[in-house]
């Protein structure tokens, strides 16, 4: 009351006497597609995000470029897709850990270079190491917790890990015991607000909620005391954080800044359906899926723009955006010089300006793990669809490709795969274009398996790609762990066109029964089988026994996993493998003449 | 304040007419064996508690019955081992599920009996159900919550399944957001007994701390900052509960009841190491092993008991005592009629006002998942032990049976077992006979049965898990063991949302009637039976037959030992069998869509 009350001395030509306008992103967490009154929900109260779709421009096809949360952001915050600004799934939420690299150049900095005060106000969960906080991406100010979720009146992080406290200003870490969060991050909006008032102020606000815990306050709990489970709590939730908006929207009115201050709302992608979230709470409407899907309901959010001074009041747009373009609309609407640097956002100012302006996407790539998505038109592609409100809906092997044209079929019911070949291969082929990982790992956790070649130091090997399936580059033919039947997991080892030779050296004499080496047959990724293995083992590492197999290509098990053995019965110290490629794509594949992958994994010796 | 003040005014004969005396048990929460200043520890400020032992009695060799908490407190309140109370590990932490089953009698229900008013205060742990709810086992009153541990501002509850709010009075759900829950508890302990100082009160304080998460106050973080992690949360939030006793202490003081009231303190069991408490904090001093362990520093804990007007102050007893005792002793010093009935606690008041009194216990037995103890003069066999401070110092198959002499070895360092083989055998006797799952834990103790598979070594078999329990990760289905019905039993094999092949040879071609395999069902322990069982077998490698069956999860028996039975009436050498995981937990249990277990044990042929 205190700060209202010292701020309407100020509430004066000050404030508007800077050029160039401020900016608040409201970025909200496990928000539902459609979860606001503004998007069509009958049970929820949201009148003050609802006032922001009142002064300014609402999307109907707003997208994300991640439906989770850490990529989410890494997209937002720079333009680009998850995967080239580094943040390929979540980070980690312990301290220590860095997440997306510091070398970003991210929106904050934009706006710092040209004068902007740069604040961060809630979740990061984008790195926990000094050069990956906030302030270490741009951000002068920054207040919040750095893991993916909190308890808001402990601001204790809580997973399997240790359950520690999560609250920072400036790297600091602060205490405030009990007091709600909320409540913290309104006061240091506003407080931002209030002392960055004669400069212009660039505010990214990350508000934690409705992602769970669902701690709504006592006001909207009674609010929404007969609504069933877990609505009821994602409800009081989702109108506990409104009401929190309310309180700077109304802060900025009474200082008289709300005129020149564009106000951005989104969701960071679609609702949780996670155990930890009572498997649910939130409403996706016709749309399939949830966070962590690349159907609708994961990736398409509540969307809003406002900016009284100067752009239209109560509209819609219809056209295709995604949160990558905040960041080149946002240098356009500010007056910035952002040079061109490998960011799939667009300025999409001209559609704000123009209703009938063209969407600058005529297409648009997502990838998230595993799963791979292509929008061209109505027409959208998902490959290795997730719906985690409905995982036994898909069919692990039919559904892999799931074509819809939205069009026809909003809900992404109907797959048109096998109906429409002819689509599926044009926007795959837009995957294999744009794909920087094409596929991705499989994070299940394996036993490493102790074979006589475990951990032995590879001395020279033909080094693998890194093009594909999220794959390191780095040597994990020993590491003991076996690979699953998945050009995603990142146990393969990845060859285009190329052979792969290896010499290593067991460290001493060993007897040796068996060399065993997996292959993965993935025909309709591009990758073979070997046309060939070749092993030489040696005592001195002069004179060497050659053993060797031809194989043949086996076009009955698409996908699968092939194992050759070579008996060896012998002892051995230092071994050389040869594995000949089959370096282009046989004559009955769809891709002949084209070069062939060859995903090998693991050599196991006994 | 109010409180106090209106206080004054009945401190007076009123409270001091009373005959029986009033009880208030303090029972805190993995408080580690040494972690008071009045046991030695000289980094601790732990000024009330050390005022319980000046006004009192310290015992140096008291015990609890179990090192986890939930059968730790079953053990407290029924006078028996836990595993006689109907508790062998912790209770769900989930609303809804039982735990002491209500049939039990308890401390509460003996005052209550006698004119007691019975209070809880803090955490139970002890069962979700109405039944198996504080005031389902004889609480007048209680305020707290009812699983495993809570933050302490916004009182929910956190771990994989949904993050939920757990706060309770007398069975209604109750919010106190933000409030620290330490000083709420003192306000209904204080409450407690200012409504109830007109008749003999009971009052059961099951303080939360300083179980993690470590949430000490911002007094108390200061005083330890320059400690190091863990121990510094650690000890500030010791500290911090300390304090909060004093508040109870200086109530009952200024109340004029302290002289009347009889105050026990005790630990539930030794310090946590589990990753969420940073793997650790408290302090054992020389004893070994920490919570989950039956070596000392698991079960041999903080252990005080004042009665200003009657028992001696600032004395010690070395006799041993467990927490079992605690009824049985209250029932004298309370001149209460307790009848026997299958308690394993004795009356040690004798020791108490007699310090050169025998303790009650000659020997006594110990029983925890896989692991059991026996204890006999100086004499103690741990059964499978556990170390979870270090769990590489055990050798899983030389420890099996660890014995010591704790007069010569207070550390429990060294293995004695092979030494004194006679030692060994009486111990072993003792737990044979005393103990109630006898069998359970120690595999080698059941014949092996000797069926037509028993011993066939296996060709090949996705290998088991070495997650869950005491799991070895080694085959052990054709070993005869047959498993009892409890994941701690080692003779299980587990697997994780993963299916089980394997393939073996009988060595000769033999007559086959029939194939049985066991699974548990333990659903709680989100362990369910497969999907479906196929054994194909044949005579010459070649050809075989397949035999199969699928199953239907049966939910009426939520924890039990499913054997399928697969009829084969042939011969057979080559046998390959194939079980089908759930995978996933199913729709209608809380674990849905998260990884399933599967356990199995034996493959039985006849």
């Amino acid at each position: 009351m205190a700060v209202l009350l010292s701020l309407l001395n100020f509430k004066d030509a000050e404030a508007q006497k800077k050029e160039k306008p401020n900016v608040i992103i409201i970025y909200t967490d496990d928000q539902g597609t459609l979860d606001l009154g503004c998007y069509g929900a009958k049970d929820l109260a949201t009148p003050n995000i609802d006032r922001i779709a009142r002064d300014g421009i609402r999307f109907t096809q707003g997208y994300v470029a991640a439906s989770l949360c850490a990529p989410s952001r890494a997209s937002l915050l720079t333009g680009k897709t998850p995967l080239d600004a580094g943040v390929d799934g979540n980070v980690s939420s312990m301290e220590g850990h860095a997440g997306m690299p510091a070398s970003e150049y991210t929106m904050a900095e934009m706006m710092r270079d040209v004068g902007y005060a740069t604040g961060h106000v809630g979740k990061w969960h984008l790195g926990y190491t000094k050069e990956t906080m906030p302030n270490g991406q741009g951000f002068d100010y920054s207040f919040g917790h750095m893991g993916g979720c909190i308890d808001n009146y402990s601001h204790f992080f809580y997973w399997s890990g240790p359950n520690r406290h999560d609250l920072w200003r400036n790297g600091k870490e602060v205490f405030y015991d009990g007091q709600f969060f909320g409540d913290l991050m309104v006061d240091e909006v506003n407080n931002f607000v209030k002392q960055n008032r004669k400069k212009p102020f660039f505010m990214y606000w990350a508000i934690n909620m409705p992602h769970y815990p669902y701690q709504p306050t006592e006001k909207w709990r009674k609010h929404y005391k007969d609504m069933p489970m877990p609505r009821r709590d994602y409800a009081a939730f989702v109108s506990t954080l409104d009401e929190r908006i309310g309180k700077v929207l109304d802060y900025l009115e009474k200082a008289g800044l709300r005129e020149n201050t564009i106000v951005i709302f989104q969701s960071d992608h679609g609702h949780s359906a996670e155990v930890r979230a009572f498997n649910g709470g939130g409403w996706s409407g016709p749309y399939r899926g949830a966070k962590t899907s690349l159907f609708e309901g994961g990736i398409r959010v509540p969307t809003i723009i406002s900016w009284p001074a100067k752009l239209a009041k109560g509209e819609t747009r219809d056209q295709m955006t995604v949160n990558t373009d905040w960041m080149p609309t946002l240098a356009s609407l500010c007056d910035i010089d952002l040079p061109e640097a490998g960011r799939v956002g667009k300025d999409i100012s001209p559609v704000l300006f123009d209703k009938t302006a063209q969407s600058p996407h005529d297409r648009f790539h997502w990838e998230l793990g595993a799963q791979w998505a292509v929008r061209e038109g109505d027409w959208k592609l998902v490959g290795n669809p997730k719906d985690p409100t409905a995982p036994e809906s898909l069919d692990e092997e039919k559904d892999r490709l799931f074509l819809v044209n939205l069009a026809d079929d909003i809900s992404e019911k109907k797959n048109l795969a096998s109906a429409r070949p002819d689509i599926v291969g044009r926007l795959k082929k837009v995957h294999l274009e744009l794909g920087v990982a094409k596929d991705m790992p499989d994070a299940k956790v394996r036993e490493p398996k102790k074979h006589l070649a475990y951990s032995v130091p590879v001395e020279s090997a033909t080094p693998p790609s890194r093009k594909y399936a999220g794959m390191s580059g780095k040597w994990t033919l020993t590491d003991g762990i076996l690979a699953f039947p998945n050009t995603g997991d990142k146990a393969w080892q990845g060859y285009e066109a190329s052979d792969l030779e290896a010499t290593f050296d067991l460290g001493e004499i060993k007897k040796v029964d068996e060399m065993r080496i997996g292959f993965l047959a993935d025909y309709e990724q591009w990758v073979f089988p070997p046309k060939s293995v070749q092993v030489e083992i040696s005592e001195d590492g002069k004179s060497y026994k050659t053993f060797g197999k031809t194989l043949k290509t086996d076009t009955e098990a698409p996908r699968s996993i092939k194992r050759v053995n070579i008996p060896l019965k012998g002892k051995a110290r230092y071994m050389r493998i040869r594995i000949e490629s089959q370096k282009l794509c046989p004559k009955w594949h769809k891709g002949s003449g084209n070069p062939a992958w060859m995903f090998v994994d693991e050599i196991e010796l006994e």
